[in-house]
């Protein structure tokens, strides 16, 4: 049996294996994706972000366990974890995090957790974790939560890759915390305060909402035509009707607040799927996800082309300032056999 | 005078009318960049991280005043700011940083600041910054501090860019703290523990070394192999020897431990240039910068040559689970006059 076959069947150790291969960018790997490839599509995506310390590791395993529960009035449905580290890109602390995880969810064959680290390239993690959700769900896991630590690119390569993207907060992280928010919350599905039994929970909900309204002062104001040029370049992030994201209390150390959360999940995915946005947003995906594997192909066609030793060559021309760079790279895109 | 003469001849309105040029990746904006190139090299580049609520910011304008400073015993600098901030990607949340800047730093023509938000494409924020330096080091400025909020992609890319990372903690931020340090450490060539006056100082810095004595261990123990492979990839964050990142104390909201913090930054200076890693981080940086703007030229040649019509059409096959990924990719790389 093929790894294709065995990880369609649900064989674990070939999904893990799949796994392995895709976080190498193999060509094997590319290929049992390929193959996999009609069998996709299914699987709900669903991002969580935020700042370090509000929590979210907790937060995503009872999410985990609500899907999981055979008492919560639904099916249960297999669930796939992606727990993304990119403040960890060199030793895979990624790992120390899998094992608190086990504790909880170990044993459970409805359930798959992966964690990864950063890769080196530019756009390689969003590119893994891409293949990496697509492998899961070819292997029938139903919801897959991508969780990832940190602020900037990455949130909004979650929030590119997943249909529901969750931000969580979680009472006094900071004095900064508002000026961060304007632009977070705009990648914000569902607004999540963990945590809530702390102290100025109440604080950061007003922060929370008057943030919220002010960006929906602006989608409407005077600053219409600039926030839409902005919005142009990502209009998968764009949210043109109805959906406001809600913002939803939970403690989940205690369990509190997770059924009334993967209820707005849930009622997320199906007024994606009534607004013809869960087809748009896969559309954007997929296209942003196409260009970076197109990059990739053309720029080592065009190094294959290239001996490093004029590589280099140009680049100790650069360094001592003899030539500029823009030049260089024009002379260096010249040397390959590609037509220009 | 062209715009190259009137940036070279230090006028400010001329250099941020380039670094708009910059921003928006114009062809005269390349133009000029090309034409100052043979001026940059100067500038001391230091980056300046860590995650909200450390007040990255305070310290950044304490260190920028301290180089302005004529009694530290220098030569007074010209300083550059550039704030980055990769949370904003809509809605420039960064303008409102600049004008709270601007009540401190406002007036001295030794100084410049510019806020940034993160660019819609990938790896679209680090070439805009690594510009932006370049038109403020040949415009003169001699020390130019790169702001980032943020954990992950935002941070490594500063650290390709900077000569000299600055890792900013504060104490009780969070109860996940170590496991995100483990990563971000690696980046740092100075630990600072700003608001040193804050309870659980010791903690942070006794969790803080315990981290980095890991780090040291890893280095030159069991798993050096892993480690090195994991390194080789990104082999510019390297530090092969001597260097082992100092913690400092510092309240910038009270002025106090910039003198040492600054002492140190100078002797990273001085550390890099005699052990020629000086050239050896501007080697990598302009690796990385090259080819970034290869692969996109590439992008952009091949783009030009496949209409739109027939990019739509093979991404609809896929959504429709008609045709692999892979097999589009190739596909599509063979309607190009590029030969492969």
């Amino acid at each position: 049996m093929g790894l294709s076959e065995a990880v369609l069947s649900g064989e674990r150790l070939a999904l893990a294996r799949l796994i392995t291969q895709i976080e190498n960018d193999t060509d094997p790997g590319r290929k049992v994706l390929d193959e996999l490839f009609p069998y996709t599509g299914k699987a709900h995506l669903i991002g969580v972000t935020g700042s370090p310390g509000t929590g979210k590791s907790t937060l995503v395993n009872q999410l985990a366990k609500y899907f999981r529960s055979p008492s919560n009035g639904q099916d249960r449905r297999k669930v796939g974890i992606i727990a993304v580290d990119p403040s960890s890109p060199f030793t895979g602390g990624a790992i120390l995090g899998d094992r608190v995880r086990m504790r909880d969810l170990t044993g459970d064959a409805g359930v798959f957790i992966r964690s990864m680290a950063t890769r080196g390239a530019l756009g390689g993690l969003a590119r893994a974790t891409t293949g990496v959700a697509q492998a899961m769900d070819a292997a029938g896991f139903e919801v897959i939560l991508i969780e990832t630590v940190g602020a900037g690119q990455s949130e909004v390569d979650i929030a590119r890759l997943a249909h529901t993207t969750l931000v969580v907060e979680a009472p006094g992280l900071g004095d900064d915390i508002q000026a961060i928010k304007a632009g977070i919350l705009e990648i914000a599905d569902i607004l999540v305060i963990n945590k809530a039994d702390l102290p100025g929970v109440e604080n950061t909900e007003r922060a929370l909402r008057s943030n919220l309204e002010m960006g929906h002062a602006l989608k409407s104001g005077e600053d219409h035509d600039r926030f839409h040029n902005v919005r142009a370049s990502i209009s998968i992030l764009a949210d043109d009707s109805g959906w406001t994201p809600p913002i939803v209390r939970s403690i989940a150390a205690k369990g509190e607040g997770i059924t009334e959360l993967a209820d707005i999940i849930n009622k997320h995915a199906v007024y994606l799927k009534t607004t013809n946005q869960w087809q748009q947003r896969e559309h954007n995906r997929l296209k942003t996800e196409l260009k970076l594997y197109i990059m990739d192909r053309l720029y080592q066609t065009w190094r294959e082309q290239v001996p490093e030793s004029i590589f280099e060559q140009a680049l100790e021309g650069v360094l001592q300032r003899k030539r500029s760079p823009f030049e260089t790279i024009e002379q260096l895109l010249q040397k390959s056999m590609l037509k220009f």
